[in-house]
């Protein structure tokens, strides 16, 4: 299968490594707006070539978009105005805005909504690994408005890819995802504005940050080219989760402030309910 | 030597594995509150005999402490008063209120105040293991105040176990600790109230769960019998750190609430400093 991947970074990167390693893509022709990633993607060997979309999508039978999702609903306009019968797929961690922008589109039936429930808190080709994705949930989007010949060949890329599908509708998607995706990012970011505030001796931090400190905080960081992007298309969500949570914090300071040490228990008590959902 | 672990759960278990590997410890003693737990450290191999605690004293060169910060004071308490030439360590995560407490008793010299910055989500006997501790820290406080024999001892313990020596006066431990380990511990038990709160539909959660969210919630996890006595002893702290990082969110909020996207790409390139310090 001849694969194209546009966006060479820690996404489209490590799904070219995945698909080669996995004997699914044969060739790889790659895209990226920044020459700089492109050349490098090249030498790291992700891809096997370098062309301009146009040709890249001529001779794909897979198009795999893998770029901020600002970007991604041109991207997309662009790859299906220059489809025939390839197959197109994103990879975008919002839905519902994408899926209405491109209902109206001719192609529309070759384009598949896909989000691989996987990522790290680096970026560009040099994050990219063929470790990537395996055990995660793929989420397809939408299906009945793709063609089923080109939900086929994407399901087979993200289970090739070690994934299980899970199918949802866009909007449940982006509800979804603010809650076990977006939101964590917002309080990383946040504990590392705090923590930066107020502990100016830095040294300090460093020496004593311990394993828990380090797994809250590390998704703070992620960068702003793809976050700023998601928080801004799923917005609404994301701000109706964030006002729970600091609805939630406010209960821990109002505990700490009457100190109510039996209702702070409580609320530990109920947090430890995450253990039934997350081994 | 012969090493007493008063505390046999993930800490004391733990630091009686370890030293017992690294030859240190040639005989293990243990003391606990529950049978239950008593029993199953003898069973896991973890202590060698179980004694009550005056007799388990009597017998140690070195008397480890790993109980939960509100029993600790009064264990400590009795253990000095059982001590002679013996030397004691805690390993507790707050320190200002036990120096304070300790500072008039007669062997008041034989003791050390000590945290490891190491820990797990999982509590009891059975999360010990071997593998804790090692290229941590571990904060000794207000060493002036103890005998330098017994300080000698248990920095050797701790430097055993891999464990690179902080000094600090315990006020100072308290205000740092609670930026770069219990905020993180409330952010994780809120975040973790919050996903439970609202998404009712579990499995969603559970097929859906990234990586990053499986980091950020993974404290929420944590046992209550040891935290809710560490934010009672650091509550003041605690609150200062916890209204700063509510602040922190508030600003994310009101980037949504304004649509003000340079703003909030301000706020994750400032949260990226973070690199500087975690690698």
């Amino acid at each position: 299968m001849n694969l194209t991947v546009i966006g060479l970074g820690l996404i489209g990167g490590s799904a070219a490594l995945v698909l080669r390693e996995k004997g699914m893509a044969t060739h790889v022709v790659g895209v990226d707006a920044s020459e700089q990633h492109a050349a490098k993607a090249l030498q790291l060997r992700i891809v096997d070539e370098v062309l301009p979309l146009h040709e890249a999508v001529a001779q794909a039978d897979l198009v795999l978009v893998a770029v901020p999702v600002d970007s991604c609903i041109g991207v997309l306009q662009q790859v299906l105005d220059a489809c025939q019968q390839q197959v197109v797929m994103d990879m975008g961690s919002t839905k519902a805005a994408m899926i209405e922008a491109l209902r109206q589109h001719p192609q529309r039936g070759r384009f598949v909504a896909a989000h691989p429930m996987w990522g790290t808190e680096f970026s560009g080709p040099e994050a990219a690994t063929v470790h990537a994705y395996k055990g995660k949930a793929a989420i397809v989007c939408n299906a009945d408005e793709s063609d089923s010949d080109a939900v086929q060949l994407a399901e087979q890329a993200l289970a090739a890819m070690g994934m299980h599908i899970v199918h949802m509708q866009a909007d449940a998607h982006d509800v979804h995802t603010a809650y076990i995706s977006h939101i964590s990012h917002i309080t990383s970011f946040a504990l590392a504005n705090t923590v930066l505030e107020k502990e100016r001796e830095e040294n300090a931090i460093f020496e004593l940050a311990s394993a828990g400190f380090e797994s809250t905080v590390r998704l703070a960081k992620s960068n702003p080219d793809m976050w700023v992007p998601i928080f801004r298309q799923n917005r609404d969500n994301v701000l109706d989760v964030l006002n729970e949570h600091i609805s939630q914090l406010r209960k821990f300071k109002a505990c700490l402030e009457k100190e109510n040490w039996d209702y702070l228990r409580e609320l530990i008590e109920q947090a430890n309910n995450i253990k039934r959902i997350l081994k």
